[in-house]
């Protein structure tokens, strides 16, 4: 079985939790607001306090109007004045894709703040969760979120990446920093940990709490089988040929479980691994050690992913022990005993190993799935093996954005700190 | 007159200046290909060498489907798949906003990149320019794009900034900038001159050429009036109220040339420049000055905005001859002899002022317009007073994005070179 066949079985199983995040409640808890990707000054999109979310959009002509996400299309009805409103079933606490649907054309909710997904720029919504104040933006002091370009030889251009620096980079000017590379999923890109992720303020706070050692982070495009927009709103002429996907042929129902077809074939067999390794090892990690005040050795430098991201994270940390120590895999599988004593003195270089999952990604997994078997049953046999192996479960939440911040959470809370 | 009064004036003159870059020609070249801001992987919106934009979406069920741009709505064409297709005018090179209008429905297109315009983030598409060179993505040293935080005791609020630091900024630790606030127009925010003006690319590509003197540049969001997001991207929830302006009312039409009645009364009285004064005197200038290696100096402090930012540019560095010594108003009035004459010290202290207008806009100025008269004359006025003031005309551009890439490569140019 090749890997273009276990990331379709990994997705169909994944994909088939998120019908059970549909609560079909009939009651309905009349305290909607707008959510916080509302644009300023919309009122729709908003959501209410079991999560169901309520879009509104004026169409006076229009026979139809859907609001889609989930995987569920749902009728929007119209008043007298043209305006089409309606709700959803209750979503998962965090971050979901949707869209709406105009008389069969599938289109961004004109309220909504856009994000990159499903491969696509398109509709987000943000429903609250208990847990949203590790993410939310206060008043600590802030890191930065780089914009930058930088020449790639293995791809022969200049690709666009975001770096994370830490409150206080710029204040001292003798720090080093341990490194973390992160790896978004498939059909999202280099903006997926910013946006979608808040990668960045998860670390201000950890930070201000003292409870983080304080590193970089690296976020760069890994669908490199993709043709590659280095930079995402700038002035690169558009690669799209006739083998593309047409954008009305994406169901937003599936976007929260990455396209597989998007765009090409991100997962024709190691490819998708191979390439972004060259990229990684040969190019980003000489230019980021020669641009930023970096401790460029093994011990400070990991990778960690989500989905595809860490799929990716486990092949290339498995052929590069000697340059990682600290590896994070985010609903994307898991390092099994045979692949410790496939990879040459990992048990002595590899200083931490976290896998994690959404609890609903686990409901539905399969008895003797792929990745080398259950991911639990993994990460403890790490641990008996004597490795510093840590599992973590996302409580109520699938293959989404949710889960994934968690574990950046869950997981910053361990890394660089042995 | 107040300054309310102005502002509605100068913009219905502007905008009345789109109108004469629609060229009804018949001949249509065929050389569509998709536009610098069409997304990856999707091949519309596309472009033609006349600067023609074409859309296309899939739309079986809908009654009519227009495409809304440039003040014009231009209606598509269904095919026996359900697919609209058509195209508009030409229009001008470079940026544009726009949308799509489904059976009654404005909202994006789900094939462009978004940019925030007109009080909302919504479709946009690249015309390519003869002169594009100056804002391409080049294999050359790359600045970086920094989004950060801080806290601003004026608004009692963490607020949401953009800091461009030139290529080398973390190379040499003991090197000071100049500083460039640079200031967005009404309707726009702090991302609109990384993503539509490019103004990265611009200073990147200048700084290569050795034909800039490098300088930070610091982008805040001065519609300080309305209710201000954070972030753009981010965990705020949204602060959207009854008396928002609904967002099925806007006119993509008016896009380029800002919405005055977006979210509030931006313009209200001073107040649209003398809180974001004091938000940029009290508060973001020291945080700028405490956290980047800047000069600290009236001397290598500009200040420039383009339309309201403009005003605001002129308005703010006029009561603070003492802080900047430079200044660039784009499509935003200009300084007269009289202005001079009342700020104490100008002409001793201030040893840059910069104007600029698209040639369109001046077609259409009304003699006796606001701002203390002609740009021209105001400008020429100046100079005859001894005052280092330059004029500068875009070619062919109106009210728009082109005219402020061209403005501030023309500003960049004499920055900090006196």
């Amino acid at each position: 079985m090749n890997h273009k066949h276990l990331v379709v079985i990994l997705l169909t199983t994944l994909t088939s939790g998120i019908c059970l995040a549909q609560h079909n409640q009939t009651a309905e808890v009349k305290d909607f607001k707008p959510s916080a990707t509302t644009q300023q000054d919309k009122q729709y999109p908003q959501v209410n306090s079991e999560g169901r979310v309520r879009v509104s959009i004026s169409a006076p002509q229009a026979l139809k109007v859907q609001l889609d996400i989930g995987a569920v299309k749902y009728d929007l009805v119209k008043d007298d004045k043209g305006i089409w409103t309606g709700e959803s079933n209750s979503q998962d606490e965090g971050f979901h894709y949707y869209q709406l649907n105009i008389d069969g054309a599938s289109v961004p909710d004109p309220g909504s703040l856009y994000f990159y997904g499903a491969g696509r720029w398109g509709s987000g919504i943000e429903i609250p969760a208990k847990d949203q104040d590790f993410y939310a933006l206060k008043n600590v002091p802030h890191g930065q979120l780089r914009e930058s370009q930088y020449f790639s030889k293995t791809t022969n251009s200049v690709r666009h990446i975001y770096i994370y620096t830490p409150p206080g980079y710029d204040n001292n000017n003798s720090k080093r920093y341990p490194v973390l590379y992160l790896q978004h999923g498939m059909g999202e890109n280099e903006t997926g940990w910013g946006n979608q992720g808040h990668a960045n303020l998860i670390m201000d706070n950890l930070i201000a709490e003292g409870k983080a050692t304080p590193f970089i982070i690296v976020m760069e495009n890994s669908s490199v089988n993709l043709p590659h927009r280095d930079r995402p709103n700038a002035a690169n002429p558009a690669q799209g040929g006739p083998g593309q996907a047409a954008p009305h042929d994406v169901p937003a129902g599936n976007a929260n479980s990455p396209r597989p077809e998007a765009g090409g074939s991100p997962m024709g067999g190691f490819n998708f691994a191979a390439q972004f390794e060259r990229i990684l090892i040969d190019d980003l990690i000489p230019y980021i050690e020669s641009n930023f005040r970096v401790i460029a050795d093994q011990p400070h430098r990991a990778m960690a992913g989500l989905s595809m991201g860490g799929m990716q994270t486990r092949l290339i940390t498995l052929a590069n022990v000697d340059k990682f120590s600290q590896i994070g895999i985010f609903s994307g599988g898991s390092i099994s005993i045979d692949d410790v004593n496939k990879a040459p003195d990992f048990k002595e270089k590899v200083k931490l190993v976290f896998t994690s999952f959404g609890s609903r990604e686990l409901e539905n997994r399969r008895p003797g799935g792929p990745f080398g078997g259950d991911p639990k049953v993994n990460s403890d046999a790490l641990s008996e093996a004597g490795i510093n192996s840590h599992f973590y479960i996302s409580p109520l939440t699938a293959h989404e954005w949710q889960s994934w911040r968690r574990s950046l959470h869950e997981f910053a809370l361990l890394l660089f700190k042995n």
